[in-house]
């Protein structure tokens, strides 16, 4: 079972990127988890889509490749990142080739303050939803305060998140089985 | 009466910027409206605020200096393009600076489509409301299908449009003064 | 196969509910469909909830066997009439008691205006997927101009409206088996 | 300065209801508060518009009268009940007659979870800048715990809650005037 993740956040220290880091350990047997880049995509311009960029082809390919797709978020300004969006809108393109179709996908989120990413993730919901996706709808996943959960190295020490991200790992392999 | 205009599309053909570049001849008496390029920005990402790109100064600039804000959006995928978001995150930052702090909002949309981008313009009235603008409410511009707005020169040629727009540009304006 | 069909208004000659009534003639063999009656369930007070009203009870029994739910709503102030929030909040309580969890959902909308109840669709979307619903993604029936969809009698009798709820219909069908 | 208040709870021991009662204490000189009573409307049938409630009118009437409107929601299903939904969509009628239009609003909400229905009050923030209200955008109140905020007897006794509403009722003073 082979599972394709994404961080919503550009960042080297992201607390959304060391909570996908965390996940492998947390996984069942069987499950692999890979972190996509998205970093390098351009911004989306319908006129590219001719020739379709080498950096949102591979992003598509590893999406269909996959049994299924997690996703972890910050809050930017009540949605998610345009950074995310970006990579979606690439990923749901060309017309009529939305590599999300049917999928499994899990969303998360963790956020310094205490709504955990909640709003964004309704946004996110939403667009998943029209992407198509088997959307996990339970449990939610909104985490925090995040600098009580990770280290000073960003490994995730909390054991109740832990414990939180194992069950909904198997909640998304039930889906994918 | 300053206002800057966005564009939630990069295509150099798109619908929403050519209903932006039709604004100027509907304005009332006074305004002045300016199309702002998003299309340099790099992806957000927080560790570059530090040194904050030139690109984004200059759009938090633009916006800082207009006595309003216009945006024209498409939809993407049920939410607004991450390009519009990027360039809002970016607008909204760093923490304690956001640049659209108090400004009148007005919000229109053109797609091919019949819901002329109704669902992505929900997403951006909670995104907006939350940077603490003040938003138009009425009218909302759900405008399409485009290619009966448009000749094949990308001028806006439906005078019920036009007119829509124009009132709506009146609103804008009260909203300012 | 049997589905449970929910209508977000209460007049008598809704055009949602006539679009619920057209569809036992479009369904896929083997399907039934009844429509539940949501306008004698008490306004939603957790106090009640000791003594659950009998009309709310009926409800959840009905959700708890049926196979899957349709629902067609109308959008009142670009949200979902109170009416029928009211209904799934009955149906999701008391706590830990939701009678949508893990049922197949089709969500329809038709209006007088252009926009099909997208909007209301789209809240719909967000709290159907926290009841840990599947919730069918595609197609989306957006629906309209109601009047030219119907006869005078409230009978569907636009040809292409009635080949896309049956093809909707049969995809809610493979959610069940 | 006469502002009305409605709660999104019919609980008599809601600590929605609870909150609001604490707001006079809390305002600036000059501003009254009022709670509505939306416990004894019937559920919106557009049909019952021709005999319009008394009920419902009074509601209009006192929203009209007013110079401002709070309202103090918990979160339902990721959403707002389908209780104060039922009372926005009779004060939003009949068409062409909404009684919001234009008037200063302040959200609030309080819950016994960390997300202090913050989603709820998102889809609250759609509705209400459709319903051409001046919607405050900052500050936002997510508040919770509950249970930490209000003593046994329904008294808010919170310090730090108490100075953000402060701070908010200052703001929508400043709306109005």
């Amino acid at each position: 079972m082979n599972i394709i993740a994404i961080s919503g956040s550009l960042r080297k220290d992201s607390f959304n990127t060391a909570l996908l880091r965390a996940l492998p350990a947390l996984a069942p047997e069987g499950m692999t988890i890979t972190i996509a880049d998205i970093s390098a995509l351009p911004l989306f311009n319908q006129e590219s889509e001719a020739a379709f960029p080498a950096t949102a082809q591979a992003l598509k390919d590893a999406i269909e490749a996959a049994d299924g797709v997690i996703i972890a978020t910050p809050e930017y300004n009540r949605s998610i990142p345009g950074v995310l969006k970006n990579a979606i809108d690439w990923a749901s393109r060309p017309w009529g080739q939305n590599s999300f179709a049917g999928k499994p996908v899990l969303l998360m989120g963790v956020s310094v303050g205490k709504l955990g990413t909640a709003v964004a993730q309704s946004h996110l919901r939403q667009i998943l939803n029209y992407l198509d996706t088997q959307l996990v709808g339970q449990p939610e996943l909104y985490l925090g305060p995040a600098q009580e959960l990770f280290d000073g190295a960003g490994s995730l020490t909390d054991e109740a998140t832990k414990a939180s991200l194992a069950k909904a790992l198997e909640v998304l392999a039930a889906r994918v089985a």
